[in-house]
């Protein structure tokens, strides 16, 4: 349990971590250079992600964005300054973990969006289970502005919404705004800004009420399911079903609604 | 044929089918069940549906719920009576098998919902080929609430609608209207109710207009291209264009367009 | 260069090509015909974006319609004529790898729709990049009205849109409005016709300001990624993005944005 309010400085940890009834807030702390995701940075996010996928204390995650910005991307500066092949790989090669990361944790991640989400952080938006911003926010993979596409951001991009849609932000590297995500189906909705904050809490308190095991199974599920085809997928998921309904929080949960009481999960 | 109406009652079938004008509507009778898919109405179901695959007679069919709901998924009293673990692979099994085969028969099958469908009932919505609803009925994936993933649920959502908005519906469990479903992709319209019947009719009616030598041909394919890399899709569909230009009813078809007539279909 | 104006008439070419500014014209020329893709049209499309490939000078693609259509599809009196297994074979196979070329050439293609995009001109509008219509333009694949099911246009449409709404195209066979295409995913933006022609060059001329490098190393990147599953997708896309950052026009677009000046692309 942290309760601290985020700090700030030069010696303030990259990510913060708060956790309230099973809902663990993870604030990108590096608000002087809009949360830019370096090394350092996502090396902190990878550990609090890999801690709380070991944490049945934490039932879901929100992530989100310190200063004016959710999160700008890579640090460029810090990318230029190590302009070797190597620096390179690594550096991609640990954002990709970073990204799968979010989608492999036991828990459902939820991105709290405002200001700026572009590449990488654009990227984070995508890959997040779910995902709410304030209606002033805005997106962009601006990658093709400086030659650099934005490939890495492509992959949760290309995923989440449709393919034109996708392409114009990727080709013409412009800002959209919350409505238009909200539409091309990149967040689940766009709320006044100062409806946020009550808009993830009563998402994640939702989902902090449900089973941890049964939430566990799903997440792991939906994304094992969708990249087999539809035969394999039904094959897979009716396997899934059976072991879940063998589990004792499902017999409680059935049982419960039956009885029109409210369930008390064991998560197992 | 059969034009006798919904009956109800212990002695009811549990599927009701009528026909006319090469549309066969199949009503799941469970009315005061909200037609819970209990494995006897999941048979009864299977058995129409294999059916119709043979018969030529039938050119589309049209999915209904009988009484106050479209469908509430699973018969959870079903379930828990018989707690093995064989009982419930045979469930899942059956249900994924009853899903594949609204996707598998050689007629379009279109969804007309009303009230609420619910868990495999919304299931059953996103798997259909086309979808009308009431505006105010209602969809959801609540097994989250009971202990139970809809991870069979999620195969047909998650092909049918947006991964964010697929995500929400599963991890929250809610309900949402028709207006969101149809936003979201899970219907193709939300229509007053008491122009539902008028709706489902008139597309039905344009499709069993068509050559169900074409319809079988495009209905096949569709499923078949959309799980092949784009190359392979390609190289798949030329050779079914092939074919079906060699079909009688495409010959018929291009003749009668060309000749500012309407075509007659011979089913070959 | 060509700057010629269109030009009509038996011996018009069947498309036109317009070059400025790095944007390349293409105009298919069979106005009479509503631009039905006739073998000798594809040929000649084939080859302009085979040569296109080639050619440095030119960075964006845009794809247009002379007279009162965009594209009305086959051409059917063609098919007709020689209604050999041969002939259709040909034809669609010559079809297929048009559609797949419009994906593969360095350069991104926007689709400047006007009038009606039926059939394979509706899969011309799914398949490229990007696409824009005028607010009284129509789409369909009405091929199933005329016993020939649209099943290689449905390869393209299918990925471009949700199942439902390409469903209910393909069943159908019905035109659809600007309004709903936008609302699908089939075009980005539906504007006021006398709108088009600025929203387009708005959008090319934003394009050709890139680096043609990044363009296409993104856009090959994004078709190849697309049909991985996610993990896959992931080594692919850090594999590219490292290339891209050891070209010469990353560095140059990072420099530049750092110092906040104009990048100069080298192309390398």
């Amino acid at each position: 349990m942290n309760d601290t309010p985020p700090t700030t400085g030069d010696r303030a940890p990259l990510v913060l971590r708060q956790d309230r009834d099973g809902v663990a807030t993870l604030t990108l702390n590096r608000p002087q250079a809009r949360n830019a995701l370096s090394v350092g940075l996502m090396s902190a996010l990878q550990a609090e992600l890999d801690a709380i996928h070991q944490d049945p204390s934490v039932r879901v995650v929100i992530l989100a964005g310190a200063g004016p910005a959710f999160c700008a991307g890579h640090d460029l500066k810090e990318m230029r300054a190590d302009p070797r092949r190597e620096a390179y790989e690594a550096l991609f090669v640990q954002c990709s973990k970073l990204m799968l990361t979010v989608s492999r944790i036991r828990q459902p991640v939820i991105a709290k969006v405002h200001g700026i989400a572009t590449a990488a952080g654009c990227q984070l938006v995508a890959t997040c289970d779910l995902a709410y911003c304030a209606d002033d926010s805005r997106f962009a993979t601006p990658g093709v502005n400086i030659g650099l596409f934005c490939s890495t951001p492509m992959v949760a991009l290309s995923r989440a919404v449709g393919r034109k849609a996708a392409m114009e932000m990727l080709l013409l590297g412009d800002l959209i705004g919350a409505g238009e995500a909200e539409r091309i189906g990149l967040v689940n909705r766009a709320v006044p800004a100062d409806r946020l904050d009550a808009t993830v809490e009563e998402a994640a308190g939702k989902i902090a009420a449900k089973s941890p095991l049964t939430l566990a199974i799903g997440k792991e599920a939906f994304h094992r399911q969708i990249d087999l085809d539809v035969e394999e997928a039904y094959a897979y998921a009716a396997r899934v079903m059976t072991e879940n309904m063998l589990a004792r929080d499902a017999a409680e949960g059935i049982d419960a609604f039956l009885q029109k009481r409210t369930p008390v999960w064991c998560g197992q």
